[in-house]
C-alpha cells in the first residue's frame, strides 16, 4: 500500500464540507487539516479532532501537504488565494467564473511553474465534467450542434437575488430545464433556442407578515438579467415547508451533442451526458477530490504549471492498476 | 493552416466506409487511400477517385501516411493486422474483444514501440468512449455501482444466429435495454440485475414459404447463450418491410453510475452518459477518426506505444486552440 495523499482544505463552507466528506470515501487520502480566514476558535468541526488553522499559517505546512483543496467562492476568494497557494502547495479548485477561465489559467500556470508545483483548475461539474463532454462530443461529432441545460436544482445567486427584495424573508429559487426543448434535440432537430425555451425558474418565497405578495411577484419576474428573460413561477410557503422541503442542494443538468455523419449527412446521432445530483457541494467536492489524486501525482512524475481537465488523461484519475481497468472497465 | 493529417483505411466494410465519410468531416485530414485483403479490382469506391491498394503494398506508402486505421474484425483481423501495421505506422482501432484487450495491449506496445509508432486501441464507443465514462464516473462516486446497458440496437452476432435456424429466409434482431430497470436505478436504488432483467431482444424474421413459424420460435427463445437468458420476442414479417423498416443500424446504450456522498452516506446522485446512434459503423468510424487525430499529435511529441482511453487527455483529440476552448466549452 503507497502513503496516503495528505489533502489540506482551504475553506470551511458547504464545499469545504463536501471535501472532508469526500477524502472519507477514498482509502488513498487523507486530511491533514482545514484552513480559514475565519478565528479558528469559531469553528468545530464534528468528528476526529480536525485540525483547524488560520490560512496565515499554512506555509509552515508545505511538507505535510501534498495538495491544497480550494473551496473559497470564485468572485473574490479564489483568483486571489488561488496564485498564493499555487506558489506553495499543489492546488485544485473548481473556479467557476466561465468568463475569465483563461485569465485565471495564466496566473496558476506562472505561480505553480515557478514554485514546482501543479494545479488543477475549474475541476468540478460546471466547469469540469461538462466541459470534458463539451469537448469530447464535439471532436466527435464535428458536424453538429452543443447544448448544455442546468437543473432542475438551486442556484445560490437567484436565492439570494429574490431574497433582497423588500417584503422577502426567505426564498430558494429552482433552475430547470425545458424537457420539450430537450425532446426536440433528442429527436435530431438542432434547433436554435432562446433564454426562455431552454430554462423556467420557480421561486419558493417565504413572505414578511403584512406583505403584498402581488408586488413581491412582479417584482421578481420583471427582475433584469436574473427573470425578465426567463418564465418564473413564484409559489408562497411558510418558513416551515420552505426548511422542510427545500433545504437540499439539489442540482444537475445535460450536455446534449447531436451530430450527423455519412452520405449526405443523412444519419443522425444523439450523445448526451447528465447529472442528477443529491447536493451540488457534495459532488463537486468529490470531483475536486478526483484531482487532487491527479494533481499529486502528475506533480510526483514532474509535470508542473496548471492543468485543465483537457490535460489530464484517466490513468492519473482512477485509484485503479491499469490491468484491472484493463479487463473491467474498457 | 497546418498540413493535413494523411490517413489510410485499412479494411473496405461498413466501418471503413464510416472513415472515409469521416474524414470528409474534418477539415485537418486526408484520406491517402484503402487498403483491402481482397482483390483490387473488385473494389470501386463512389466519390473521388479513391485509391484502392493490397495491404501486401502497405510499406510502399510509410512516408505517405501518417495514421492507418484498422477496420477489419476483432475476432481474426484485428489481433494480426494490428501487430504488422503497427510496426509500419501510427494506428488506431476499435478492438472490441472485451476479454483480451490486455494481451491485445501489449502485443500492440512492443510493436509499436519498437518502431517508433504510436497506436490507439479499443477506441470505438464501447470499449471507448463508454469505457471513459466507466473509469471517471467510478472515480469521481466510489461509493457507488455502475451499469451499463446497449440497445435499442441491431446484433450482428445475433442477426447471424437466427438466419442460420432452418427456415428462416433473413433476420434482424434488436438488443433492448430495459426501461423499467433502468427507472430504478435512476431513482437512487442500486439493484443487483440479473441479464433477463437488463436486456430483452426481439427478432424480425423472414420464414421461408411453408416452414413452420412456431418452430422457428422456438428454435430461437431456446437458443443457449444468444437467447435462452432472455425475454424474446419473434416477429415474422415479409422480407420487404425488413428492407425497408430494419436496414438501419441502430444503436447505442447507457452508462449509468449512481452512487452517495455525505456523512452516513445519505446523499444520491446519478451520473449518466447516452448514445443514440442512427449508424453504429458510422458513429464507432467517428471516434476511430478523432483518435487518429491524437495519435499524430502524440507521435509528433515523441509519445510512443500503445495508448487506450485512459492515456490520451482531450486536448489531443480536439481541433480547438486552447484559448478557444478555454473562453468556449470549458
Amino acid at each position: 500500500m503507497n502513503e496516503k495523499i495528505r489533502i489540506g482544505v482551504v475553506g470551511y463552507g458547504n464545499l469545504g464540507k463536501g471535501v472532508i466528506s469526500a477524502i472519507e470515501q477514498n482509502d488513498d487520502m487523507k486530511l491533514v487539516a482545514v484552513f480559514t480566514r475565519r478565528p479558528v476558535d469559531s469553528i468545530t468541526i464534528p468528528g476526529d479532532n480536525i485540525k483547524v488553522l488560520n490560512n496565515n499559517s499554512a506555509m509552515k505546512y508545505v511538507d505535510d501537504i501534498n495538495v491544497m483543496i480550494l473551496c473559497g467562492g470564485s468572485s473574490s476568494d479564489i483568483p486571489s488565494q488561488g496564485p498564493l497557494f499555487a506558489s506553495l502547495f499543489n492546488t485544485v479548485d473548481g473556479y467557476d467564473n466561465h468568463n475569465k477561465i483563461l485569465e485565471y489559467f495564466k496566473s496558476m500556470d506562472v505561480a505553480s511553474k515557478e514554485s514546482g508545483n501543479t494545479s488543477a483548475i475549474c475541476a468540478g461539474w460546471d466547469p469540469g465534467l461538462f466541459s470534458i463532454n463539451r469537448i469530447l462530443l464535439e471532436a466527435i461529432l464535428p458536424k453538429g450542434k452543443t447544448y448544455t441545460f442546468w437543473g432542475p436544482g438551486v442556484s445560490q445567486g437567484h436565492s439570494d437575488a429574490v431574497r433582497r427584495i423588500s417584503g422577502v424573508k426567505n426564498a430558494v429559487q429552482y433552475t430547470l430545464p425545458i424537457e420539450d426543448s430537450m425532446e426536440k434535440i433528442r429527436s435530431g432537430v438542432n434547433p436554435e433556442l432562446t433564454i426562455r425555451e431552454k430554462h423556467k425558474r420557480i421561486c419558493y418565497v417565504v413572505a414578511e407578515e403584512n406583505a403584498d405578495k402581488c408586488v413581491i411577484s412582479e417584482s421578481i419576474k420583471s427582475m433584469p438579467n436574473y427573470f425578465e428573460d426567463y418564465d418564473t413561477d413564484v409559489i408562497f410557503i411558510n418558513e416551515e415547508e420552505l426548511v422542510n422541503n427545500h433545504s437540499k442542494m439539489l442540482h444537475g443538468g445535460f450536455v446534449i451533442r447531436s451530430g450527423k455523419t455519412g452520405k449526405g449527412l443523412t444519419n443522425n446521432h444523439i450523445a448526451e451526458f447528465s447529472l442528477k445530483l443529491g447536493s451540488n457541494a457534495e459532488f463537486t467536492a468529490n470531483v475536486l477530490v478526483t484531482y487532487a489524486r491527479a494533481v499529486h501525482r502528475l506533480n510526483k512524475e514532474g509535470i508542473t504549471g496548471a492543468k485543465t481537465i483537457m490535460d489530464i488523461p484517466l490513468k492519473y484519475l482512477t485509484q485503479r492498476a491499469f490491468e484491472d481497468v484493463c479487463t473491467s472497465l474498457i
